[in-house]
This record gives structure tokens, sequence and C-alpha cells, in this order.
């Protein structure tokens, strides 16, 4: 017996298929790609649409205090202990890609599919789950769902978080449908748990070069996010002499060139300006203050700390010397994440092809590895681009890494008596 | 008979209590100073406001096509021409000064009141002028109001400016009240003007220098805009190598640096960064694109227009050194304009104290000096800063601009029969 009259009677929508439903919701016209602020309309859209997609598969489907969706597939006795979760997020920086995120959550999908096919009763109950604002483009805190969910975050601090608009968490949150008032550590939600495996588009090209569809994660980089405000002397552009000027623009421009000169110096490092706002805006105005938002990261959480110590230095150095100030404040930090050793190794006994690859880029596994054993799963990216309309997977590796997925779930969550 | 007397029976209002008027109007509570874009709230507040003080003062209002408003003190025959106008504007750059435009409208009702207690019929007719969006911080295009009047901006280059929310200037002059076909040159209003006096606050330290409250503006600085694009590989901020980076920020930086050090190797030039957008502006996203624009002064049309191009050449290396490209587009251009050398020196016999001061900013009047006899005065302003909330000019100062206003428009206009 072949495989095709298999795949035939499956017929499951696929990972490929399920994600393009979504292709049309979030657009950004003016950037490319799309931008799904979390709590966004385009956001809303895709978790009632991931609602829908997990209640027609017969799944029990839950939003916990925190706004994380979850959808369950209990094991036979009913008991919500031992799980086995895997899912993603829906929300997208500004401008991003289709996959970021979004494969994730189809995939885990598609693995429900595939495993039903299989027969599968699970032993341990499964479960799929959505977190919200992981990439931080709205609130400026990424993986804020699950850092709340963990109490990786103040709840008063994550409160008063404020959306570019001016927005508090509270209020955007509250008008999610969510009471502010309860956001927060929640053990109980988080002691259901066993084991959590996160599936995402591979942000590099690592895949590419080993020619591999679908890798297992091993750690990732720590990084944090700072903010740096810059302040001068706002004036008119046509009356004010050259010389007699304290333009913060010129210092904060000095200090993105800094941040790039001092990565370079770390052999790993990775740091990055890729947001700034001049204050007051103006063409004919000189600025007076510019704050740019620093992104930094390395496999060694001392040498992260010693990048922003010495990008901080050349700052308050390039300030000083344009008669400026500047004011360094961190919003977020993360260290280094090694995913559980003895999960990742049976990881690879279930899907012996898959090679090991580390990633830069910080996802909400990272955050839930800090009290339970996690993994991820990588699919490849041929562009290796993301947070970029660019990021691409090809149907065939979408499928690949649900059919991946599918085999961890069942690996882990073992055959029950059903 | 001293003056005391004659101060005490006329109690006008006075510049600063008119100035006083206006001061809640606008505040922008997020970059300090006053947000009075054109035709927003707080501009519409301003233009009601002035058209409720000329009707105070039985002058006779009208709104012309370009939205620009009139109010006539006809003289003792009734005919509109020769007349001898001042004005200014009501809207402001974001997070402005208080007194750039509003200062000249509040002067102007305050010479009206001095002529009406010196008992003036005045031979030729007086009129006050407001002109929308003369900053152009709304649309892009300084001067707006005034080159569409004398055909210094294509009515249908105009239509289609849009402002930062992508609204087009039709539609936001529909709403304005204006009918946006009949945007354009008006011979018939600017056939009425026989001579135009703007009086506004130094953007300067040279009155300040000099130790005296009102100068004598001789001319303005040629100036334009320019919109630089730059565009590189947007890409994620953790996963992507600093070596595989084409970052458009680096090459902004070195844009940034550039554009000061050329204005430095000009003597008397100005070129500034005041705006920059990075696209799409994520903290943990490496731009895809960054645009910045560009001002430029110089007194010599030609040497301004060697700095444009001498930065985009350097603009060019930039984008190259980073694997970026780079594209420059002219906003708008002003050659420097001297006001009317006999207008200027009759100015000078009826203020012998005044000193003579030309300016880097640009204004109404000088675009209406293309075509008309135009003048200007500037009042002291102790800060010497200008487009910011440092703004300042003190009550006194106020009231010697007004009185010197007023000496000019009785000297200009004349005593009539009544």
């Amino acid at each position: 017996m072949t495989a095709a009259p298999q795949a035939a009677a499956a017929a499951p929508p696929g990972a490929a298929r399920l994600m393009a439903e979504l292709a049309d919701t979030g657009r950004d016209a003016a950037r490319g790609g799309y931008s799904r602020p979390v709590y966004s309309t385009a956001e809303h859209e895709l978790r009632e649409w991931f609602l829908d997609q997990a209640r027609q598969r017969g799944l029990d489907t839950e939003t916990d205090r925190n706004g994380v969706l979850w959808a369950w597939w209990d094991a036979g006795h009913g008991a919500r202990q031992d799980a086995v979760v895997t899912g993603s997020h829906l929300d997208s920086v500004p401008g991003g890609g289709a996959f970021d995120g979004p494969l994730g959550v189809a995939s885990a999908l598609a693995a429900v599919d595939h495993l039903r096919n299989r027969g599968l009763t699970p032993r341990r109950p499964i479960a799929l789950a959505v977190f919200p604002e992981e990439e931080g483009s709205r609130f400026g805190v990424a993986c804020l769902g699950s850092r709340l969910l963990t109490g990786g975050i103040d709840p008063d601090k994550a409160r008063n978080l404020r959306d570019p608009d001016g927005n508090t968490f509270a209020d955007v949150a509250a008008a999610a449908g969510l009471d502010p008032r309860f956001i927060g550590p929640d053990p109980e939600v988080l002691g259901r748990i066993g084991t959590f495996v996160e599936l995402h588009v591979e942000q590099g090209r690592g895949l590419v070069d080993l020619d591999r569809p679908v890798a297992i994660g091993s750690s990732i980089l720590g990084h944090g996010r700072w903010r740096l405000t810059v302040a001068g002397q706002g004036n008119h552009a046509g009356t004010t002499l050259m010389e007699d000027r304290r333009d913060p623009m010129l210092a904060a421009a000095a200090i993105v060139q800094a941040v790039r000169d001092v990565a370079l110096r770390h052999p790993g490092a990775r740091a990055t300006v890729g947001r700034m706002v001049p204050v007051p805006g103006g063409t004919n105005v000189i600025a007076s203050s510019v704050t740019l938002w620093l992104d930094v990261r390395h496999a060694d959480d001392a040498v992260t700390a010693a990048v922003v110590e010495r990008i901080h230095a050349e700052a308050l150095r390039a300030a000083a010397a344009e008669g400026c100030t500047v004011t360094l404040g961190e919003e977020s930090l993360s260290p280094t994440v090694h995913f559980d050793p003895a999960l990742r190794a049976r990881l690879g006994d279930l899907l012996p092809e898959a090679p090991v690859l580390d990633t830069g880029a910080g996802h909400d596994a990272g955050v839930l590895a800090a009290g339970l054993a996690t993994a991820m799963l990588f699919v490849r990216n041929p562009s290796g681009v993301s947070h970029s309309p660019e990021e691409h997977v090809e149907d065939d590796d979408a499928e690949a890494g649900a059919l991946a997925l599918a085999d961890v779930l069942e690996g882990l969550a073992g055959r029950g008596d059903g």
C-alpha cells in the first residue's frame, strides 16, 4: 500500500490551505505585507477565525483572563493536566509577512486533522494556544500575553503600557472583552501545560543552506529593547545658523552609526535601530528631541549587557558633542533561553532528519521555557527574510511542518485507550 | 499735555491682550507649545475669532475662494483698490510657539484700534488679511494660500496634496467650506492690493543684539524643501546578521550628517533634517525604507542649488555604501526675495529708529512680493528661538510693534476727507 490513498482519504485542508484563508486580513497598503496589531480589527478577525476553526474540529475553546485563546482536545479521561500544547500568535509587526505567527496556528489545526485521520485518541490531552501581542508592536513589550500568564511582567506595568495613539493596555484589553483587573499570573492555566511546542517560520537562512524543510530549535538569543531620548534645542530651520544649533537629529544619527559599530565589535551580536521619532517632526523645524528604539541580541547575556553599556557610553558622547542630552531606559529584557535538553532529544528521535538550529528571534516558547519543558520547530523560509512582506513558506514545506508537528504531538501525547 | 491721558482714553485691548485671548487654543500636550494645522479645529477657532474681532471693529469681512480671510476698512469713497493690506497667518508648525503668525494678526487688529483712536479716516482703503497654510505643516507646501492666490502653485497640484493622514487638500478645503474647483489665481482679489505689509515675530536674535523692539525687513532667504527616500532590505532585527544587512537607517544617518557638513562648507547656508519616517518603523524590524525631509536656505539661489546638488551626491554615495538606493524630489522652492526698495525706504522714514534686518524664514509677504510692493516688520523675540514653545515676545514689544504698524499704515494710507 502506498501513501497516496491514505492522503486522498484524509483530504484535510492542510496548513497551506488554512493559511490561504487569512490572506486578505490585515493587509497594509502603505507599508506592504500585513499590519495586525494585537486587538486591532484585523487581529480580532484572525482570533475569531481560530476559535471557529477549533470549534469545527470539536475542540473546546476558551479565552483565559490574559487573552490567550485555548482549544482543547481532551484526553479520554477528561482531566486537563500534563497537556501537550502547541500554538503561536496571530499579531504581526507593522508591514510584516504572512507566516510569522499564523503558520504555527494553522499548522496546529492541520496537525489535529492529521492525528484525527490517523485515528489517534491521545493519552495526554492536546491543546492549541494563541498568544496575544507576541511582537510587542502595539504596546512595546514582546510576548506580553505569555509574560502576563507566567508572571514575567508586573500587571500594573502592563495595564499602563500605551500604544502609539496613547491608549493604555488596560483600556484596549477591556475593549477586547478582558477584565484588566484580573490580568497577571495564572497558575491554574499554566498548571495544565505539561509540554509546549511552538512551530514557527524560520527567520533566517539556516534551513535553506542545509536544504531541509523542518528544524528543531535549540535556543533563543537573549534580547532586549531600550529607548533612547535625545534632547536638544527646537528652533527655526531657516533662521538658526548652523553654528548656533543643538540639533538632536545629528546626535541621533551618530548614535545609529555607533549602534552598528559597537555590534560589529562583538561577534554574534545584533543591534538595530528600526524606529525613530523626531519631535515635533516638521520639515522647517529643527527637532527639539528625537526618540529612538534599540534592539540588541546575543547568545551570551553578559555580551548583550556590554553592548548596551557601550552604546549608552557612545550615545552620551554623541549627544554631548552636539550640546544635547540623552537618556536610556530599558523596555524589556529576556535572557538567552536553552530549550529543555531531554525534550529536544525526544523531538530528535521523533524527527530523525530534522537538523537543530538556534534563533535570534524571541518567541512565547522562550518565555514559557522559564517554568515548563518547551521546544520549537522551524519551517524553511526560502527568502531568509522575516518581519517583511518577503517572508515566505512554500506549500510543500508548510505541509511538511504540519506533519512534523503531528508526529511530535502524537509521540508526546501517546495513544490512549479510545 | 502728556501722552498718558490719551492712552487712558484710548484703552484699546492692545496686541498683547488680543494674543492672550488665543492662549488656550490648539495647545499640544505631547509636543509642548501649539499645534494648529490649517483647517484643524484649532485653526478654525482662530479664524472665527479673527472674523469676530474684525466685525466688532465694523470691518467688512469676506473669505476669498482660496480661503484667505479679508477684513476691509473701506476708504471714504468705497472703492476697494490700491489698498494698504496687513496681516499674517494663524496656522502653526507642530509644537510651535504662540507668536509665529498670530502676532501679525493681533497687531493688525490693534493697529486699527490705534488709528481709530487717532481719528484717522484713511485716504486709501486699509484691509487685514489672514493666509491659510503658511507653514506648510499639513500639506507640505509653505505659503499655500498666497501661492494659490498669486498663481505660484498649479491648482491641480494643490488639490492633490495630501496631509499625513492621507486626506487630499481638495477634500479638506471642501470640508472647510471652499469649493476646490475654484482655488487658484485670483487677479480680482490680488488687484485690490496696492501695498502689503506683514508684521511678524523675529525668528532670530537680530533685535536682541541691537537692543531694539522693531525692525524693517530687507529680504527673505531663498529656501526649498526636498524629500529623500532611502530604500534597503526590511528584515528581522534578531535573526539578520550585521554583515547581511542593507539597512536604510544607517544610510539615512549618514545623510543627516552630510547635510550638516555640506551646509558648513557653504557660508550662510542653512540645511536641516527635522522630519524622518522609517518604514515600517518597528523596534524589532530593520527598516525597509526611510524617508527624510530636507530644508535648505541661502541668500544666493545658486548656492542653494549647489548645496542641494552636493547633498544629493553625498546621499547617493551614503546609500550605495549600505547597499541601498536613494531618490530625491523637490517639494517646493522659493528664490531669495528682496522687498521693494522704495517701500522699504518709506518705512525707514516712518520708523526712523528701526534697524533693517533680513530673515531666513519664508513668509506670505515673500510670495506676494513677486507681483506687489511688499514689506515686513519684525518684533523682538528675546529667546531668539522660533518654531518652538520657547518663542516669545514681551508685552511692551508687542505694543511697540502694533504702534509701529499703525504708523506705517497711517503713513501709507494717508489721511482722507472724513
